[in-house]
């Protein structure tokens, strides 16, 4: 490679720019010390375990160079999303040549200590990963787990007009299902009021060991791919057969012009503007983009540009190494010269790849970026590294309405019954008007099954599609989402959280399991990002889980599943919480609780169907900040002090979680009450699951005393448990009464049956559970009449099974049950 | 509708079987009796509970009949997959007008109680669920999640060469990651050897309560988008604006026979023969498709057709109700016709609505289908309810080689290291010989990373996309199958076990997570399919987890997620199998016993690393038997009797499952026994998790006594587990010594750190292990010397750390580390 000056932004700097980050990637890989070459490379320079991925960098540090001439010379506002795994080093490398790392950082400065330390700590115990993750400036994406890139850049490019998300997609990833998936995410990105996402497939043409499908498939079929997603894709292929760069920064230069220059179109043409962003957005239907594209696309969404870049894997490393072909292949994958620890010949190879970079023209002496970089480096937050869309946090907190005028008004009765999701659809509604640019409701298809339609009297969907006169709550301007892939509104969702803003995910529960992998991740990525200081706070992600697993009436087995929270709580204490409101109002009051919150991810279970609304507004508020609490009208324990459990014992606890196993343990305690009137019964509600563990395993967790005075040390305690019975085992099993805790929930029984029969499957009736209560109070079973009693409770969950068999409902005595007090 | 006869299998019979299929849908969602409106509708011929789908049905009845017409005419096996949701009633109706449905649920017979019956238990209590589920004669695919159905067609077809699997999918479910990354699979379909799949992407134009994004683009982009996932589209689309069904049938039925014609061709063309199946196929590149599509082909993928059925939703239902649009629309979705029980007007527009397809000329009066239906109703298996490759389950067993030869030879010592993997790759790779067309491995890319390399000497990968020079194990007629998505390995391997093959998924451990709901899913499957008498036994599902939590070296935190256990021993208890083989040889007898179950989901956790080969063949053999065990030469039990732990009873038990973990606790037991030589320490191996559970919860669970036998009633338990700790909990709960059990595992601390600074974070490492041993032994820790030996176990630790952050690897007393046994 031939020496050049570089003193503009001109493509000579943008080759600079690229050397030295490829140059810094490579050290970070292999280099312990010597960061400059100052003496020829010795063995203990070496890292002892060489652990780190070159194949995709090259490819990153091209686009990242080319994308800051862009900025410079546009002064467009760009956000890098890094889609390929292992791409860690590219990133770090071009924001230590930002000058970001270096103010976030301070201990990696830009002098020859910080390079020694930059390309130490990389991949090395006690340093950074191999991929781009939170402790990367810049980034909202981990590059761990592919398949999220596209997703997270759409999320990030809604309610930010002036941005263009440029999202580097790899080949690999782009195999994966919720990739595949995002292409058309561009069906609710208002070229009005929304950024722009630019795509640039990187076609390095390999996996760890595979090629990969698209850099295989011909030419033609990919641009008719992406034409048929709906974009105009510009391709820019180069680097084989040793051409020179030049020409490719050539070719990729005019390209992201291209791209650049379309986008500023269509945003103008969207707008009525010039493309600042400033104006207001026009009304209804915007003309598609103008340009060289003939293909129609329809009435608001323009055909937006995306780049198809084809270099060779690992490209400007190794070539052959002990004979076998490198560069281009995936032998490129992860460390091209694996022995130059002990190998003097390939220690000279590292040294020679190295320094066909020309390091002394990357940096000075004092190991300082070289000053021919500058004119490439934009300024402050224009910085990809230092964007505040990806490093500053939540923007601001959300406006909350307060709960009680949209509460149930239960009179002081126990004997109204509500839709909890239809409540809080209102409450939502007015939180959405209140917060018209930070706040989006998600969901898959599932918004109006989940009976929360009444935020469409405030904002339609999103849909730059075709419109049809028969269409409902559909709009170019909407701000609820909605794509039949769990996958890809809870990657929307993150992203906009991750860019500071705020929003709902609602989901039938069997499938939230979609995204269990999801989760895990961004659970991940809060559990780190906590660790680095300069990562601000950001809104929690909330999950609204309804269509919940005891009412899939016509849904059945496929639909009944309640394991989303085990996954959940394998996370960190610090940022898990599970909510399982048993009424409307506690809903609203958990939801507004939930809102406020930062760096969480918060899973609320709760039902659409009509239910009791158990508790005042008041008593809700209450309720969810104590996380449980005893329920002295639905139990019958005389001498119980409200606010001191302690003060009495029971002689049974009857707890409960969750909507449906909350009423069969009421209406239980109710027949224990009606034909046991002198068994003491407590009954225990519990709102926050992780109240049960013990407060040293998690922030809400009971101490043993709060613990004990609740749950007795002593006495059985039913546990009527919405989810696996396992998990409430799992968060108990410290406590002193835990041989007494008896826990029904779903057993994995379930079918397509009547409500009541969904529970009577999974013994989690009244029936049942009140029968529980006799089996276990010792000496209870042998007292007079009490034989009868079991024999009674015991035919009537046949003749309820019976009923609805033969009529296909539940019989009255169950539906015409109506709670009773004291 | 005008009336039509229908003698023959011609357009007319097809539509008299649609008609027919339409009636029995309706009826399916409404009726309770009166099945054949032998008097007009009353109140309680309506099922009290209307759950049921509509939507979607019209257009499976339409496909299953014009598929009838083709196997009738051509004599091609065709499997039916339904994608859409909520086709169940559907594919009932056509199961019952096949008469399969009568010959496998005979109280459901073709004549009036039969057509009661058939109505009556739809989406009823105790009957049958709204989706294509293990109860749907014929089906290999629920459709409750949706995402699915052609990664399972791809699957069905593997080596099948004269079967054409027809996939309609929904335009929903279209929407899905996982349908998304499923399009490309025919990169993995021979032409010479496997069989078809035809999609039939239904665009009825909605889903729950949104337009579809398919439905709503322009059709020049739909046409490309297709072109460019390298199939050639063919258009049908009528029923719009009242058109006369018979002109949709005869678009439809030319889109079938020319479909049917080109992968004709498309055999031929790659077998050298008329398409019969039965020549061998020709090595190497095939010549691409002739034909009239100019767009080129690569070498060996043909362009495979498909269909694009653009229909109404709920086509030929209720056009207008109470002035609403339903028919072409999402209200069309569920039950159009909500109020029939009690709205007079309702109910008769739903006996209008039914009396359109002429009942009289669909069934005699005896309730059986209408003669004039014969000639459409392929004969036995040649049914699509009542294919062979549906429901008669497992073909013939794997023929397994013995274990023995491909064993590490340990020579009795325990101071052998091997890669456990790469030990199985060898077994594996013979198993793949000797099964050379009812095996497959499937892998995201990490069949190489995974070390089962081996296999490559017996069969490449599958690829039909271009081929360079530089490709390693890659050909035309590969067997192992790689593309960088979880999902679609997943459904691909469920489609060929659901089909009666063998296979095996290896994942890194973190990312099986990504096909959580998959598993979920798969496991409910076959849980309900074991309460169909008629469904046969098909081989297990088995994951191999490499790549596991513990060595994570270059991948740090993202890649660290032990927690698909917890979700696999949510599922029933008959089903899930859990084994963490801690060596090479019990690797190999854990997957030969794996190989040889059926109706099972196997999860198998093991490292690829380098490490401890502890158990000889034998050993592994009777210990993967047995499930755990004491090893006897790990401890220092003095007076243990083999076979008997009960008959002494140690000072505390150092227990331990997964290969790291066993490799700790060896360790501790080591430095406990050199540094405490009279403490009695019991090691105890757990191999097969699921023997933890009781015996009334789990087959494989051990009584009460035998547990305390092992595990004692009163000594402390230190568990070194390779998972989330509170797993271990949840599954000894109810053991009498389950309050000395103290588990240590994966508590979500990680990082890209050294192996030893891995456990060390999580607290697991042999010191950290030992000094729970002194800790909880009563009275231990008061002894002389063992307050010293304390703080040398802690300075170890914090020496290990130390050095590893300084040196980039782990110190020597830990890698240098070996056991030194009795």
């Amino acid at each position: 490679m031939a020496r050049r000056q570089a003193p503009e932004a001109t493509l000579d700097t943008v080759d600079l720019w690229w050397r030295a980050a490829n140059y810094l990637t490579v050290g970070q890989i292999y280099l312990m010390r010597n960061p400059l070459l100052r003496h020829p490379l010795a063995p203990a320079d070496i890292k002892p375990r060489l652990l780190g991925h070159w194949g995709t960098s090259p490819g990153l540090n091209f686009v990242y160079a080319h994308l800051n001439r862009v900025i410079v010379q546009r002064g467009i506002p760009t956000l890098y999303v890094c889609g390929p795994g292992h791409g860690g080093p590219a990133m770090v490398a071009n924001a230590w040549l930002d000058g970001t790392y270096s103010e976030l950082f301070p201990k990696v400065g830009q002098d020859l200590e910080g390079l020694h330390e930059l390309m130490r700590q990389f991949s090395f115990p006690g340093g950074i990963p191999s991929h781009a993750a939170p402790e990367t400036p810049g980034s909202i994406n981990e590059g761990g787990e592919l398949g999220y890139s596209l997703m997270h850049a759409y999320g990030a490019a809604l309610d930010n007009p002036g941005l263009v998300v440029a999202c580097v997609v790899g080949d690999g990833e782009a195999e994966t299902g919720p990739l595949a998936a995002s292409w058309r995410a561009h069906a609710f990105l208002s070229p009005a009021t929304d950024g722009a996402v630019l795509p640039i497939l990187h076609l390095n043409g390999y996996k760890i060991a595979n090629p990969t499908l698209l850099a295989r498939i011909p030419e033609e079929e990919l641009v008719q791919f992406f034409r048929g997603q709906g974009y105009e894709p510009l391709l820019v292929t180069g680097g084989f057969d040793d051409e020179d760069p030049m020409r490719v920064h050539e070719r990729m230069a005019a390209a992201l012009d291209e791209a650049y220059g379309r986008i500023h179109d269509i945003w103008a043409d969207a707008r009525g503007t010039n493309g600042d962003g400033e104006a207001d957005a026009p009304e209804g239907d915007a003309a598609p983009t103008a340009g060289e594209d003939a293909t129609s696309a329809p009435d608001a969404r323009p055909r937006w540009p995306m780049i198809v870049l084809r270099t060779p894997k690992g490209w400007t490393g190794p070539k052959v190494v002990d004979g076998v072909q490198v560069e281009g292949t995936f032998h490129a994958h992860q460390v091209p010269l694996a022995g130059v620890r002990e190998d003097d010949a390939h220690r000279a190879m590292l040294e020679e790849w190295m320094r066909s970079y020309w390091p002394e023209e990357l940096f000075d002496l004092e190991g300082r970026p070289a000053p021919g970089l500058a004119p490439l480096r934009p300024v402050g937050g224009m910085r990809m590294s230092a964007s505040p869309h990806a490093n500053s946090g939540m923007a601001e907190p959300l406006d909350l309405p307060v709960t009680t005028p949209f509460a149930v008004d239960t009179g002081g009765a126990r004997t109204m019954r509500a839709g909890a999701t239809t409540v809080f659809s209102h409450w939502l509604a007015e939180v959405m008007r209140r917060n018209p640019s930070t706040f989006r409701l998600f969901g898959p298809d599932e918004v109006a099954s989940n009976r929360l339609q009444a935020v469409f009297d405030v904002t339609p969907r999103a849909w730059m599609e075709a419109l049809d006169p028969a269409d409902e709550h559909l709009g170019r301007e909407g701000r609820v989402i909605e794509a039949l892939s769990e996958h890809l509104m809870q990657g929307m969702l993150e992203g906009y959280l991750l860019t500071g803003r705020h929003g709902l995910l609602t989901s039938y529960e069997a499938f939230i399991h979609i995204v269990d992998s999801m989760f895990n991740q961004h659970a991940k990525w809060v559990e780190s990002a906590h660790e680095v200081p300069w990562r601000q706070d950001i809104a929690s992600l909330t999950y609204l889980l309804s269509s919940h697993v005891w009412r899939q009436d016509h849904n059945g087995f496929s639909h009944q599943d309640p394991g989303f929270l085990n996954v959940v709580v394998n996370k960190q204490a610090d940022v898990v919480r599970v909510y399982l409101p048993p009424d409307a109002n506690t809903l609203l009051a958990t939801m507004a609780h939930c809102f406020g919150t930062t760096n969480r991810v918060n899973a609320v279970v709760a039902g659409k169907q009509l239910q009791g609304a158990w508790l005042s507004m008041d008593e809700a508020q209450a309720h969810v900040d104590a996380g449980l609490g005893v329920w002295d009208w639905a139990g019958s324990e005389l001498g119980y002090v409200a606010g001191d459990p302690g003060a009495s014992v029971p002689d049974a606890v009857i707890a409960c979680a969750g909507d449906v196993p909350t009423t069969e343990a009421i209406a239980a305690a109710q027949l224990l009450r009606e034909r046991m009137p002198r068994l003491r019964v407590r009954l225990v509600n519990v709102v926050d699951l992780m109240r049960l563990q013990d407060a040293r395993e998690h922030p809400h967790g009971l101490s043993h005393a709060e613990f004990d005075a609740i749950f007795t040390t002593d006495r059985p305690v039913i546990f009527a448990f919405h989810g696996y019975p396992a998990l409430i085992h799992q968060l108990t099993y410290r406590r002193m009464n835990h041989a007494n805790i008896h826990v029904r929930g779903f057993k994995e029984r379930g079918t397509t049956t009547t409500p009541f029969d969904m529970v009577h499957l999974n013994d989690l009736d009244r029936f049942r559970l009140a029968l529980d209560v006799l089996e276990r109070v010792p000496g209870l079973a042998e007292r007079d009449g009490v034989a009868g009693l079991v024999e009674d409770w015991h035919s009537q969950r046949l003749e309820a099974r019976a009923y609805a068999y033969e009529h296909g409902e539940d019989p009255p005595f169950v539906t015409e049950w109506e709670f009773s007090g004291r």
